[in-house]
């Protein structure tokens, strides 16, 4: 692992990720969001740890504060948005100005949009070019749906915003990653409010200070379910705590 | 409007928010946030711009660093998850912290809980009465649903993570809101890609500087649509700019 990632913490290895998520339309709420959910459950089944996510508008210091933010307190940020053809797609653009870095048509973008228009009988107009703007010193992620690339630069992994296409270049990018050790988890579902389980769980969380323990509350047919969320990057000690608090609620 | 919200551009006046959802469960993607989209089109319909979401652990310092950069820079900031009645649950304590303020086991809320507990013929138990805990100086937002309240202490709301009874708590405040000017929107679907309307769009945005255009794509039966969506507080110059548009493009 490079040095730029992860740290060791006693016997386990971390690496965290932060996500900015780009553009109006979900701050306004005409599109909802489906990558955050997502990208988090990717992240988690590979070893990474989202730590944080941020929404923000299209708007280059927005973006550019934010991707500041995130890339120094985290080992990787992703992005969704924004990297269209049209005048409102500025991420590009407004990471190449936080980085510190130019941006141009790329050569190699260039020569996938081109293979990509030609393909379809499609001539490469400067509105498409713009799509190959990528910041100095980026590498470039496949899009195997829809031609332009999404670019990884330094640990800032910039994606598109429509899912099926951000999932193509979230698994394309996925090879490449460093990761930690994996936060496993059990799920223990209980048919009570969670206030009648809350001191028997405290104790237990007590009695497994390195299991995380979390409730998360629920309606099922108008009626409270609480589904205890037992974590820990170690296997065994997780089904042991998962065996005894099971044992402990009769389920 | 009371001084400390809202501003008057020109002649708009404008409300900002920030939304900051609290909990574990959606950044390891174990539970899909469906409160973001919720929350941005209901403040968008009531005339408040929703202009940051950020998403945070389960973690005191993080909630309250969060908390902390928001309510300084939009007029309110809405908080969804961490307010039941399990040791994981510590927005409450982490707000009061962050506002410098006490808190206790607020009397009122008790009395919530008592009423909703004794309807139920069931006791209000030390783990219940955990969820009466309310910063000293908040007012309450009653929950219709399951008997714990939220609160809004100066320009904090703070609501459940449970969809349903977000809702209920978002209703229930909305008319103690201040409001700005409704931003309305028009949405032009064009069966084209975005880069074949890209040119027009942006002529089109630089000859009305004052309605925000933005284009988002998407896969319709594998054929790409571009979804214009225009933007203005100002109904009559947004009604003149969708037409020409519209004409522009033949649609």
């Amino acid at each position: 692992m490079d040095k730029a990632h992860g740290a060791d913490v006693g016997s386990e290895k971390i690496v965290t990720a932060g996500l900015l998520v780009i553009g109006d339309e979900i701050l306004s709420g005409r599109t909802k969001d489906r990558n955050i959910g997502t990208i988090a459950e990717h992240l988690t089944g590979i070893g990474i740890r989202l730590r944080e996510v941020r929404v923000v508008a299209d708007d280059e210091r927005e973006i550019g504060d934010a991707i500041g933010a995130l890339r120094s307190r985290y080992d990787y940020v992703f992005t969704t948005g924004g990297i269209g053809p049209t005048h409102d797609d500025i991420t590009a653009d407004s990471i190449a100005k936080a980085l510190g870095v130019s941006i141009d048509v790329d050569p190699r973008a260039e020569a996938m949009l081109k293979q990509h228009y030609a393909h379809r009988g499609m001539a490469l107009t400067p509105a498409r070019l713009r799509m190959a703007r990528i910041p100095a010193g980026a590498s470039l992620i496949a899009n195997t749906i829809s031609g332009a690339p999404g670019f990884r630069i330094e640990n800032v992994i910039v994606m598109a915003g429509v899912p099926d296409i951000m999932r193509a270049m979230l698994e394309a990018v996925t090879p490449a990653l460093e990761a930690g050790d994996r936060v496993l988890s059990v799920t223990i579902a209980v048919n009570k409010p969670e206030s009648e389980i809350a001191d028997v769980f405290l104790a237990h969380q007590l009695r497994y200070p390195d299991v995380a323990m979390g409730s998360y509350p629920r309606l099922c047919d108008g009626r409270p379910v609480a589904d205890l969320v037992l974590r820990s990057t170690d296997g065994a000690k997780l089904e042991e705590a998962a065996e005894t608090l099971r044992a402990l609620l009769a389920v």
